[in-house]
């Protein structure tokens, strides 16, 4: 293990983590509060750790994939333990499993929150705790290799490879660090775009701001106690459709910026996603047409809480819990669909999906006909073996980890619904589950042992389990 | 595909089940109970239809996997429309839906029942009742082959393939033929002591044989309302031991026949599956250790329930439903486990679950040594590819399944909890789930499009999914 190099680059993330911050100085500037001082104790903190760390440049470039899923566990460990300072320092969070939890929260995108109300926060607190969803959504190391000028490819492609979400990474140009630099473009735009569209609905600049990170990251947090519910439906409907623009591969963005539309509109999972949608948005509102005064109105809500759920946001405008038995069990199917690979949604992914289902009616094919020969293909190409075995472990490692949670925060003995779907919304990244945990309440029941199961399910769900999982092999911290 | 061949062994099926209806002749006759009448109907249809289809043996050999598929798949889809008949003849189950529910319960030794008491039914149809889990729980095409004089080893295999539980099947001894003979053998012997124990410990004659057929085949059916509540302390305990005995990989007892018993204590799935009763056990004794007098009663009731629910029979001597969550959550997780392969037991299997650990571990591995290379081994062995890539599979569609037959019986409008545990119960052969479908409740309450969804979880469990999946697949039923 190159640990020289490792240092190295969690050093960077420290610094770019205070540049981050600074933002939220600035708001704390502007509307003149106290709690600002949080953030300047925070960053010079950060800068310190970045100075001591960062500060030479490691001889040993040696850089294989298991350097890099270290690299990027530690990375989101390091910068949530960072992060969770300014809810300390401030006083708004001063318990620090709460300020963590909280946190992780926020990198992770999954919006999970244990702050009964969140009206009453200092704005600069409220702008870090939604910012931290737009860094977290893209990724903090695909961002360091865009500033980081380092030679070695081995070195971009494995922290890529470590961060990105869903079953194989594609590099969109020759190199990877335009091809981060191309993606961050791409979601910057995206979220200004937004910006322009909910402040061209009068919504005040701030909360503009904010509800856009929320959604760019597919995060969930609001600033509103009531979520998304409290603002016009104009409002609800342009976040409706940027949740699920956000839960769509990039490539098709790429496709379309390098005016390739006929690639783009061909992505064979972005068309599974959007039937998904589509399928479950309409079954829910027949379900729920007895609540609302209109079959549209119905219709808005399930178009809302889907699009909401499936790319794992967590925002709501209705408090689903209260829904019959149907809508409900849709929901919690798709929180485990999640969204498109290559997007800032979290949950399994929709082409892991569709190659599961085709490893499935592979098996029969081959059941049928002894000697013949399929190859799995997904967006028209055959998938090599070391994917498809990827796919597999994931699937396995996700159950055994989802099963395993379960059973641990049941020792705070509450009932099983509320312990499976706190367990779905934050291993999948998406906020409110049902029951206790539903969107009208908050996590803040649970014991802090538990909490500390729900930060790992979240860091695990959000990297995607094996580089979380490696940091506990003893083998992991031998010298090689 | 050899049609010919495929109905001939149905048609043999249908003798073998008309010679199975004959002992609950004897039972009614004896008790002079008229709805004996009802199986006089039944045996007469088996017979007529047996002769129909088994009049001439096919000239035609080839005997393929999916041939074998189809027909154990046919052949158990068959042998429980006729085992319905005496219900339905008999009027104590009028609808055939829920005959068929209760027969597919009874060979598939799921145990889950639609009737709210049963203490009234005539002994015959209690006896017919018990006695399909007996039939059930070592299968019927084994049994066929221990009958039938044929030729040609690929067709013994194929049949045993497709239904013996597990991820691989294992000849003890040379031909397959006496291998079924030996696994009878042994099925036998351990259904007659555990009579044996019974009658020592007072259990009247009728109620020793009905139980024993439960427990043997891992199926759950009481003929007490209460389920094993009501007997004493000495009988739960024979009950516990035979079941978790039942639950073990015959291949141990096939080991100490030999005497070899360092082989059968080698037996690493057996030692897996001893420990996590062992451990579940503890766990639930002392969650539970406040509802009963004393420890040791509570300790009692934990080790039932415990080894009913992970060897799949759904036994009952308390009302697991009522205990707090932690052993609820235990109890649910166990469901899945289900007990060795190789046994009468249901669920996902230990040996599964090792295999799958193994394969997150050497995921593992490979990330931290990119060139390293490891096997993975169970009893010692290296797990060649295709056993590896089935398990696979079969943890992938398992899954689908399961989350589709959740959304589908949704559509009753019952709560969350009573539809995961009903499929929970059923897929994994099991009977009784929670809330709804507790142990003190029962399956009458969901409608006839549900029960069909349930029916198919528990032909896909016992049968481990692939047989069944393939008569739903075009291509099977064409011409090869």
């Amino acid at each position: 293990m190159n640990y020289p190099m490792i240092i190295y680059i969690v050093g960077w993330i420290f610094g770019i983590e205070a540049a981050l911050m600074s933002p939220s100085l600035i708001v704390a500037l502007i509307y003149r509060e106290r709690s600002g001082w949080a953030f300047v104790v925070s960053i010079a903190l950060c800068l310190a750790i970045a100075f001591l760390c960062a500060r030479k440049r490691p001889a040993n470039k040696v850089f294989y994939t298991r350097e890099g899923f270290v690299t990027v566990a530690l990375s989101w460990i390091c910068m949530s333990l960072m992060g969770a300072l300014p809810f300390v320092f401030s006083g708004t969070i001063p318990n620090m499993v709460d300020a963590l939890f909280e946190t992780v929260s926020g990198f992770t995108t999954t919006g999970a929150s244990i702050l009964p109300a969140v009206e009453g926060l200092p704005n600069c607190v409220l702008f870090w705790r939604s910012f931290t969803h737009w860094i977290g959504g893209m990724g903090v190391l695909v961002f360091l290799l865009c500033l980081l000028p380092m030679t070695g490819s081995g070195y971009h492609m494995s922290l890529m490879k470590a961060e990105s979400p869903g079953p194989s990474v594609s590099k969109l140009v020759p190199t990877v660090r335009d091809t981060a630099k191309i993606l961050y473009g791409i979601y910057l735009f995206l979220t200004v775009l937004e910006i322009v569209f909910l402040l061209i609905g009068r919504m005040p600049l701030f909360d503009a701001l904010t509800t856009a990170f929320g959604t760019a990251g597919t995060g969930g947090f609001g600033i509103k106690n009531d979520s998304i519910g409290g603002y016009s439906s104009y409002l609800q409907s342009v976040i409706t459709i940027f949740m699920i623009m956000f839960g769509v591969n990039f490539n098709v963005y790429f496709y379309l910026l390098m005016k390739k539309p006929r690639q783009a509109f061909e992505c064979e999972e972005a068309r599974w996603y959007l039937a998904i949608i589509a399928v479950a948005t309409a079954i829910i509102a027949f379900c729920i047409r007895g609540f609302y005064p209109s079959l549209r109105e119905a219709f808005h809500h399930a178009f809302f809480q889907v699009g909401s759920i499936i790319t794992t946001t967590g925002f709501a405008t209705a408090d689903f819990n209260l829904w019959p038995n149907v809508p409900k069990t849709i929901l919690v199917m798709l929180m485990f669909v999640g969204a498109c690979a290559g997007s800032t949604g979290g949950g399994i992914k929709v082409s892991r999906f569709i190659l599961l289902l085709r490893t499935i009616s592979r098996e029969m094919f081959e059941l049928l006909h002894p000697n013949g020969v399929r190859k799995i293909k997904l967006e028209g190409h055959a998938v090599d073996h070391n994917t498809m075995k990827a796919v597999n472990v994931y699937l396995i490692a996700y159950v055994m980890i989802f099963a395993f949670s379960v059973l641990l925060i049941a020792f705070d003995d509450y009932d099983l619904v509320t312990n499976f779907t706190a367990v779905a919304a934050t291993f999948n990244n998406i906020g409110p589950g049902l029951e206790l945990v539903g969107p009208t309440a908050n996590f803040s029941l649970y014991s802090s042992g538990a909490k500390l199961v729900l930060i790992f399910d979240m860091l695990a769900g959000r990297l995607e389990i094996f580089p979380l999982l490696l940091l506990f092999v003893r083998d992991t911290w031998r010298k090689f």
